[in-house]
């Protein structure tokens, strides 16, 4: 089969790869029916983490089981599935406590951007749909296998309740499914902060109710002017850099909490502030297993459509595109289809 | 009146100061039955904050209503009250979200170390015992107006839940209330962090199951031993230093809390690993009032005795003595009588 291997800086190629087999008898196959590049692949994409031998790349995907090991009971062949971007037992006392991608005994991928995918923990990892879905509505399942999902761990983190106030720090793909989570969780107010006219647009049509233009303390102040000098109860930090981790935690109240999902390239906290005005900071790598069924819920009734971040799709052999196409800010996100 | 004044480090004094009087009309003056010391005037006392000028210093007391503004409403001069470390008017819109400490028409103290107090927003602060209480269980009261909260604070922010393991770091007297709070809480399994015998004795006699002397990584892994490698659901850190940060890190399992009360003193945090394994933050300065009606309610039926912080008891007059005790470690936390 084919799939993506990034050699190094700004150089992913399409190749040819072994064909993933079942391993262990928890593993299943799965044949892509779609898949995406994420921010954090760009991280290596962009030299910032270094790739120290050609590796294969990716890590969401939806896809049809095409085989299983004699252990996996809760999907089978010709079923459509989604998996999240770790797999996990769902069984052990992390999974249990709603943090699967902390799974014991999860592990990754060898690269989901590529025409089948070896699924370890297929029990615990994948998710089936009540059936084959129309084409028009794969991108909105493929979303849940990270972005959708990790925007939700942002709301959650960051203690979204109805009647809340929302920030949302961050318009890629992962910052406008947060605002998409935080309208779902019952956000009275969600403040979307971008520059970005189209960027704007679909955080208004996830649920928006502010934008904000301005960065930061120009946009903090602005978000006070929007609640009675308070802040934001929740804030969403979606990016993970110095920048925006510091934009995060002056728009939130006092008692508020930062929900952060961007990989931190942060050095510091506002450690003072946090303590003085009881601000906490939650989140991190997201459990797309915890979520996952009710979010596939949300999208197969039609209540959601998270998959409207892709705005740009091409064929799998031209994976390297769809990198530069994000690397240069001409896509938020790039769907992939073998 | 006579009351303490800090003029430098290691110079704390008994003076004359101008008797406290009714400015507002939502103040009340309280005769102090008590005050004490805490950690956090050692910060002053030790040179380590400035003192640019002489100031009254302690914002811990209980004490008896002598006279009250025309506005308030909740308290009678007379009665026994206890005060949070702050005041708040208990009506805004952070003290409704239970972020009292962060009150928007908060104030401190013109140092509670004296024989009289000034209590701005009075009926949003004390809170008057049933009766006059006994001497013996004044100092149990005394605690609650600082040091037992920020034990419970840090116990709620940590996310202490029934059948939670939870950790305390540090052996002070905020430290020690931590314990009390976290077996109070329902934690299953509490384990102190301290290597001093008496300290231990306390900590176990507050609800510690396990006690564990060594401190930083060691520290950390005896933990891990104690929690099938995993480490706490619940992490109370109770100290401020970097050290002590770093080993509360250490110490959380992925998903897990460590709730902060110990004024920041440190300057970083573990952000990649809190990040990867999910770990949060919450706490702060401690909101008193919320806690107050609860805690009076267990110290006046006897369920905790959390005046046992208090081992050295001295006359208000030998103040600095007080501050010299606590600084040496020849005392936990000093209590004193006008």
């Amino acid at each position: 089969m084919y799939g993506a291997v990034i050699h190094g800086a700004g150089d992913v190629r399409f190749e040819e790869r072994p064909d993933p087999v079942v391993v262990e008898p928890t593993d299943a196959v799965v044949r892509t029916v779609a898949a995406c590049v994420c921010g954090s692949d760009l991280w290596r994409y962009r030299g910032i983490a270094p790739v120290p031998k050609p590796t294969p790349i990716g890590h969401e995907y939806v896809g049809v089981v095409e085989s299983v090991g004699r252990e996996v009971t809760s999907v089978r062949p010709g079923q459509f599935v989604v998996g999240g971007f770790r797999t996990s037992d769902n069984t052990c006392e992390l999974c249990r406590a709603g943090f699967q991608a902390n799974c014991l005994h999860g592990t990754g991928y060898e690269g989901c951007q590529a025409e089948y995918i070896r699924v370890p923990n297929a029990d615990g990892t994948l998710v089936a749909t009540p059936d084959v879905p129309d084409a028009d509505r794969v991108p909105d399942l493929l979303a849940l296998s990270d972005v959708m999902a990790t925007g939700w761990h942002a709301a959650v983190s960051a203690g979204v309740t109805p009647g809340c106030t929302a920030v949302v720090v961050g318009d890629g793909a992962v910052g406008l499914s947060g605002v998409l989570a935080a309208a779902q969780l019952g956000a009275e107010r969600v403040i979307a902060m971008s520059r970005h006219a189209d960027r704007q647009g679909l955080a208004r049509r996830f649920g928006a109710t502010d934008v904000v233009a301005e960065r930061g303390t120009d946009g903090a102040d602005h978000v006070k002017e929007l609640t009675d000098g308070l802040g934001a109860h929740a804030v969403l930090e979606c990016v993970g850099t110095q920048d925006s981790v510091d934009q995060a935690f002056a728009c939130a109240r006092a008692g508020g909490t930062v929900g952060w999902v961007g990989v931190p390239h942060a050095g510091t906290l506002p450690l003072e502030d946090m303590f003085w005005r009881n601000v906490g900071l939650r989140g991190g790598l997201a459990p797309v297993r915890a979520y996952l069924d009710d979010l596939l819920e949300r999208v197969w009734s039609g209540a959601i459509c998270p998959g409207l971040v892709f705005d740009l799709t091409l064929p799998l052999s031209e994976v390297g595109e769809g990198y530069a196409a994000m690397d240069e800010r001409r896509a938020i996100k790039t769907l992939l289809q073998p």
